[in-house]
């Protein structure tokens, strides 16, 4: 079985943290000069590691092994949230560069077909999975043109920046792979909890989101008496405090729903409300929850527009998210590697997080397995992992991928 | 009895709506430089109607008569909202110096002492009713020190903009004033529902201001599970709806509430918010329906809070105002005048929107007039009245003015 070396783990990762540091986090948004320069940064990594190597027409890197046969493909994404943690999509990304030197330099090993990757804009700059998305064909042009992000920038525009125009788009060839496996810190506090080191993801939740838009009439808090009122303000506290009041009547043991965004217009102590927004995501491994979490909803958003006044309009402001089932084979490989290197210390749990695993395994098998995060804190710049978990986490995907490949042929 | 001049009136109001005019709305937020530039104005207008005038160290501007006697003080504030209407404070400053010049105009009232004033900074830019405060010794150096705009201004760096450092500020004499009378638009809808032009104010409603702040703990909204949450915008939802459920059975008919300020952090759809501010402003006639508020308030609060999770902190945002009743012999002369110039067409009222008047009623026995406002509006730059119920309302001032002055001979 190859083994690992995890000073040079270490220390590519402390290299890929050092563009774009901010403190002990990193600032590496998808198209920014620093994400790119990562992105060139790695291209030349998985060059020396004598993999044929393309930076695509929306910034996906891909290293392509130069063996034959069905080949199992590796990695994550380099580029990060606004306010990143130096972890997140990073940890795979390296992983997977480390992974194709350790199976290259051992000799029951070097022949495997081994590719990795780094994905573009996971983390919704623009389009979250973008990268993925735009190799699987998920990436319409409809979401393209209307891509723009929170500065206003269009997605055109960050792609000329980035210096992508007229670059070739790649595409995953479902011949060419017999599965997809990434490697990502936790970004919740389950394993940490537990006190385990290693998850293997059993599926990723479904995922839906609605924004309510209220319009009422802006009028003088002083002078407008109550019954003249139609306040937005009013309608979203109750349809808010509702949903939260309700949603536990239908729920399942993992359901989450979260309203973390609210906008009230003019947003002033002194003046009614006409106008409001209000963001609600929920997510759950299974469609039954998320099913009655809309029929609730609609319930809910009928009443309050039936009594008149304030008139709700429900959007779903993303396409819904099915919950995905990782494969059962890559699973038993990751778990075969776990119990190895880690006898009775990890757990199968499925992902809360959305990851672009979720995308790929509409193509080709898939898996993920987890290292646990010091908090469950993540996209924040305290981020962080042990040492000695980062190490564990790739020795368990080296192993994964050689008997995957080895049992494949 | 005194006739205004109706063209002159409406002259000078369009003269000082074109210093800081934007399209229809009128941009001249205290001590900017078109505040300062229509305090210059009103001044030399006020030395033209042979008034003593003087722009005192915060910016109002008094002119004072020449006449013997127990002098009645009229007049309003001529700054505006950040997006302000052409006639709020406007109209009762121009009123005053028509009232002064038609006074003057006139044998049998040539010799009654009448003040006129701009007050400065009713609309908060740095404190509401600045101007008035200071000239009543209700302006504190605490409040002044702590004094800044939204942009960061300090009100000491304002104050040094304005070419006011060193001007010695004016204190309002008891001994000099037999009372105060201030014309305003009326800022809400009750005129014109009724089909009425004048509105005799009984009283300003009292006012009080609290701010929730809400600390709980930030989380990745897909990977922290409901139970293990402390999301702020939870609470807020829940205190927010209970409180407009609550309110209403301890309400009196004039009472009014609202909550049209809210702040979650960071405000992402997928963030779990750690911290949220919430901003509730209650108003009514009488002391009574808001201690019933202040208590619902704090039995809501520590329910909350005495279950843990997120911490509710409830701080006043400004010292209340209370309730304040407008002069009995001032009002009489106000409605004599209404009824004879609009016979039937009157109607006395409290006024919902605090006024500098209730500022100056805690020293002089205070009064105020309203005209209808279009459709309600005001602080918008859509803020309108009709022209004749304009010069209805001015005469209506000069006649209380010259008879109140005259029976308190």
């Amino acid at each position: 079985m190859p083994r690992i070396d995890a000073e040079r783990l270490l220390s590519d990762l402390r290299q890929l943290r050092s563009i774009g540091a901010q403190g002990r986090g990193v600032v590496r948004p998808a198209f920014s000069a620093v994400d790119m320069e990562a992105r060139r940064w790695l291209k030349r990594k998985y060059e020396d590691a004598n993999l044929e190597a393309t930076i695509d027409g929306v910034g996906n890197v891909l290293g392509r092994s130069r063996n034959s046969g069905k080949a199992l493909l590796i990695g994550s994404h380099s580029d990060t949230q606004p306010t990143g943690g130096w972890l997140d999509g990073a940890l795979g990304v390296i992983y997977a560069l480390e992974v194709v030197r350790a199976l290259a330099a051992d000799d029951s090993t070097r022949a495997l077909p081994v590719d990795a990757v780094s994905f573009q804009d996971e983390e919704s700059r623009f389009v979250g999975c973008l990268g993925s998305r735009s190799l699987t064909g998920a990436l319409t042009p409809e979401m393209e043109s209307a891509s723009v992000d929170s500065d206003g920038v269009t997605l055109a525009h960050a792609l000329v920046d980035a210096g992508l125009t007229g670059v070739p788009r790649l595409h995953l060839s479902r011949e060419r792979y017999a599965g997809f496996i990434e490697a990502h810190i936790e970004q919740g506090p389950h394993l940490e909890d537990a006190g385990l080191r290693i998850g293997v993801v059993t599926g990723i939740v479904g995922l839906r989101s609605i924004r309510f838009v209220f319009r009422g009439q802006q009028n003088h808090a002083g002078t407008t008496m109550m019954a003249r009122r139609s306040d937005a303000s009013t309608a979203l506290y109750e349809l808010a405090h509702r949903i939260n009041f309700e949603f536990p009547k239908v729920a399942a043991e993992r359901s989450v729903w979260t309203m973390g965004r609210a906008r009230l217009e003019p947003n002033a102590t002194s003046i009614v409300p006409g106008y409001a927004e209000l963001d609600l995501q929920f997510r759950d491994p299974s469609e039954v929850p998320l099913d009655a979490f809309e029929a609730t909803v609609a319930r809910l958003v009928a009443e309050i527009n039936s009594r008149g006044g304030v008139k709700i309009e429900a959007v779903p402001t993303r396409a819904p998210i099915a919950p995905t089932r990782m494969d059962s084979v890559l699973q038993a490989h990751i778990e075969a590697a776990a119990e190895r290197h880690a006898p009775g210390n990890w757990q199968r749990m499925p992902s809360g997080a959305f990851h672009d695993a979720g995308i790929i395994s509409a193509c080709i098998p898939s898996a993920m397995l987890f290292i646990p995060s010091l908090g469950g804190i993540s996209h924040d710049f305290a981020e962080d992992s042990r040492e000695e978990d980062i190490v564990l986490g790739c020795q368990v995907l080296a192993d994964s991928t050689a008997s995957f490949l080895v049992a494949a042929k």
